[in-house]
């Protein structure tokens, strides 16, 4: 099975859908919700894959162990109402993430607790809602995910983001952008963590028709893509014992004290 | 001020200190607690540096806001009671990294609930204690940290910990060990998170008489000293909302959906 | 087009070809060169590639532009002969890469010219050949040239190379080796430079028949599949003058003086 | 000895000085040479450092090997003659890097032969002279270069350099800068190369009077610092040959064939 054979590629769209439902100006954007535009936009480049929605209003938020065991990608837009989303749900999604599931953090999900939880740090940053214009400038051309995209990328008027951006430096940086006032935002970043592929993409905000422009949909896509894992099947990383010239069958941890008098 | 001027240096070691309390021959190779032992090694490199030391078994585990706000430097040892230590002091242990306290990390403590804080991952590892000798490879010869230790340290006798370590991508590799029975190790590693810098660096346990090593010494000073924040003031990453064209006068954040309406 | 349809894939290997005229252990292993082993090594596991081979004492060391243009990835093995290769070659070579060509880079290539020019270090190691065991360690699990092999590959007996491996540190680090006399070498590394993508891998010497070996083999066609360019056409990065507000349409560089002062 | 001693730190600053003898608008800003600027400000931060200058019309451009041999950290300004630096000239210096000399590489260095023979590619980029404003922004706001400086430096007039800038991702990324034209450029960037620390800086130009900014004086007796070797000695890393459990006495290389052939 190769990574780039998307018939079989199973992601999930979660959306916050708070915006949506309060403010008017958002819902003409985004009249079914954002989760359906990010979602229909993923569907659009990557043919044959299966692109499913849900949101935090679901029980559970939507993000049931059966669920999240039958997703290769999650893609997770939050903003108002990171607080709401259950801290068993923000495990179970973590525990899925370093098993391996692919996770995709837009925008303002640079708050969410999921993000701060594998990233370790504040993941605070300087913003400004504006009508900014923003240039997505790519800095790593090779990388799968900067594929067919102009350089820049110009987003007519966005909410700006801006540095120090309080994340752990990035295994690779893809996208730098600018903004009409000056500022400048790592805003495509990877992460690997575990068995799980991370991808940051900041352009989209639910005051702006970002996750309608053409190239942001173009990266997503790409994002997704690169985030699926090839590893065989979906497992944490465990603590074992080997034995000696045994590399291969680990033992169970049965603790600090014990084990270690024991041998 | 110079970050080398080790004269104002306020280094803390925090020992769990269990292990010298319950079994002898952990008692005879550390017999004042593996802490004592490693605040000494500290203090015989870094000459001027105060050099505390601290236990679980402290109110609050000797980790308190005054204690916390008055250490530069706090080297983590900990193993077998890692599910002990209060969540709480772990949230203000990592809000003080995140805010500019160096940390180090020694051996065990790679499954501390504080390392896997920052790191976001599972921190596990391979392991096997059987006395095998492990040789510490510098990779990164100008780093500070690797300064003034042969390549390879030669540790005579240790437990294994081999890969894989689940751990973010380090950013900084400076050590790589090898154990006899052929497993390698990433054993010194760096990272930034926030204002903070965080070393982990692997050799030294319980059962073998590490801390008192030479190199071993040197490497865990050199690692104070490079902790060392050199920000003038201890100080969190806060997000802060910024007019066009004034870079340096941050608001405070009010919410998400009022700020952008009022706008 | 996807970067895993291997059906339109294009892999030159590059043999010394040297130690295999002149020595008859070495003739033993590889009968036909150790260049056909590695280019069957990969089509066993990249169907549909085209796998073509040139040595060094072809006219231009079958290296002419024509040939480079056509080829997707190319593969060097050299070890005694590296002076030999002339520095015209080495400079087109060393262009193609730079514009989007793959290359890997085996074993003793480290001391490669070309090797030497992307890396811009010494690219010296500690070495011996005493049939040591070799343990090649995954450090990145989820890298797409970690998959389809155990961890660790066992190679029963090879070349030992050690660290301080005087390379840039790598983009990306995915294997770790260890030997039977305790050395260890950061064995399996990437490296982007320019559009081109770079993989080294150190299994491999004309004295052991490690380029027989499965999960070798699997790795090396890994690599290839990895370096593969995804960008629509080879080109290599060029110095522009853009206009304010035009990001698209660069000027050429007309020199330093002049330019300046026409402006 | 620390490395943050500076009054044994012997500075030495090359200069083109080709642009004040030729261009008078350049001279009106830098009367006594761009290198006499950049020096003075090397100074005024770091008390002690002694602090020369040469330039390209010295004999062997004032690089003898003598110079180099007494000199811990080389900052290199070039722009309009970098084709007329003799090539041994650029081989001596990379030895003297690879060996331990740090160098800092300013604004058009990029382009120096220099630094394109450290980095292994075009390092090209996009650029415009026309009085852009340049901010720079800290994305790495522990490193020592960064501190003491505002977030941002703002300057004034510019030359714009943006994005894609042709070399390896940096060790560190410290600065981004963007343009009133909306580019941004990886303005702040270590790397490590054998044993030398460089570290490249690219505010400043002959057309404005950039080198006279505190902040910019600031950063750049900050790379300077952090530039300097800690190692005991210069010495350039070597392939040695290394007996089994002899980790200490290497032997040098006697061939390639042959002594595989003798073992």
């Amino acid at each position: 099975m190769s990574s780039t054979d998307t018939s079989t590629l199973r992601v999930l769209v979660w959306g916050e859908n708070r915006h949506e439902q309060i403010e008017q100006h958002v819902r003409d954007l985004y009249p079914d919700g954002m989760h359906t535009t990010i979602a229909e936009g993923i569907g659009e480049f990557l043919a044959g894959a299966t692109v499913a929605t849900t949101t935090l209003d679901e029980p559970e938020h939507g993000l049931t162990e059966e669920v999240l065991a039958d997703t290769d990608v999650l893609v997770w837009w939050g903003h108002a109402a990171h607080g709401e989303v259950a801290d068993e749900v923000v495990e179970r999604v973590h525990q899925h993430v370093l098993s391996g599931m692919g996770l995709l953090v837009l925008h303002s999900g640079h708050w969410s607790k999921i993000f701060g939880k594998l990233m370790g740090t504040t993941c605070t940053l300087r913003w400004r809602s504006e009508q900014d214009r923003e240039l997505v400038w790519t800095v790593n051309p090779t990388h799968p995910i900067a594929q067919g995209v102009p350089n820049p990328i110009i987003i007519d008027a966005q909410e700006m983001y801006g540095e120090f951006f309080d994340i752990p430096a990035p295994d690779e940086l893809i996208f730098i952008s600018s903004f009409t006032g000056g500022e400048v935002f790592r805003s495509g970043c990877t992460f690997r963590r575990g068995h799980g592929k991370i991808f940051f993409f900041s352009p989209g905000d639910q005051d702006y028709p970002v996750y309608h422009h053409k190239d942001v949909r173009r990266v997503i896509a790409n994002g997704v893509q690169w985030a699926r894992s090839e590893l065989p099947q979906r497992a944490i990383p465990t603590l074992l014992r080997y034995n000696t010239e045994d590399f291969f069958h680990g033992h169970g941890y049965t603790g600090p004290i014990e084990d270690h008098d024991g041998e």
